[in-house]
């Protein structure tokens, strides 16, 4: 992460109002089908780099790093365009996602719907979690 | 909130991961337009009022209440149909958004687009505040 493009993203930074715990949501949306596929968290470190590569970095709570999503399973997130929230303290992302952005493999992570009192599944895989992760890997 | 809907939502709440403060991120998208309108939170009497009734209730940080969305303003969210992500940890609410989901009187809280490294508004207010909550008053 250069310095420079840490000050690009200042003006942007500046807007955010990040958490206790330096975070904030993002949510990221297919820029042109309008599916929303999932939410993640982002530091300042994650946001910045994402502007500055146009490559979606999240923070991964669990690991406690940055998580460059698709690193481990190639379902990248391309950048179309980054919005902030009235408050400040959401982060919407228009993205163009390679493949399927769900650790299921799914297209989006929200394929299970509340219908006549229980949770049905909504979506199928469209590719197994092993062809992403490899046996025994995880998130990527 | 009667006992019944409560034992109707149970399959869905058991489904859902509250954090440390009971609390779950919902992002409301417009059901036809695909449209992100916001993200607020929400806890379990929340989530178990909104099934039972289909408008769609959060839950204010700001004000430790519940939150019935356009209460104040009236621009309510008629749920559609509500979703759970793949860890259980966020929900995706689609609504059909009477008039303006922003309290600045704008369709959507996602009004402000970093390009070229500046924050710019891509929306405009359709309706003023004052219109919305009265003169002083806040969020509704």
């Amino acid at each position: 992460m250069s310095q420079d493009a840490t000050n690009q993203a200042e003006a942007v930074l500046a807007a955010i109002r990040f958490d206790a715990n330096g975070l904030v949501p993002a949510v990221a949306q297919q820029h042109d089908s309008g599916e929303v596929l999932m939410l993640a968290w982002m530091n300042r470190a994650a946001v910045a780099e994402t502007l500055a590569t146009g490559r979606v970095c999240y923070f991964s709570r669990s690991r406690n790093a940055l998580w460059r999503k698709g690193e481990t399973s190639g379902q990248l997130q391309q950048l179309r365009e980054l919005r902030v929230d009235c408050d400040g303290d959401t982060l919407l992302l228009l993205v163009d996602q390679a493949g399927v952005a769900c650790h299921t493999g799914r297209r989006s992570c929200f394929y299970r719907a509340a219908r006549e009192g229980a949770l049905v599944e909504i979506a199928a895989p469209l590719v197994s979690p092993e062809a992403l992760y490899g046996p025994g890997h995880s998130h990527g």
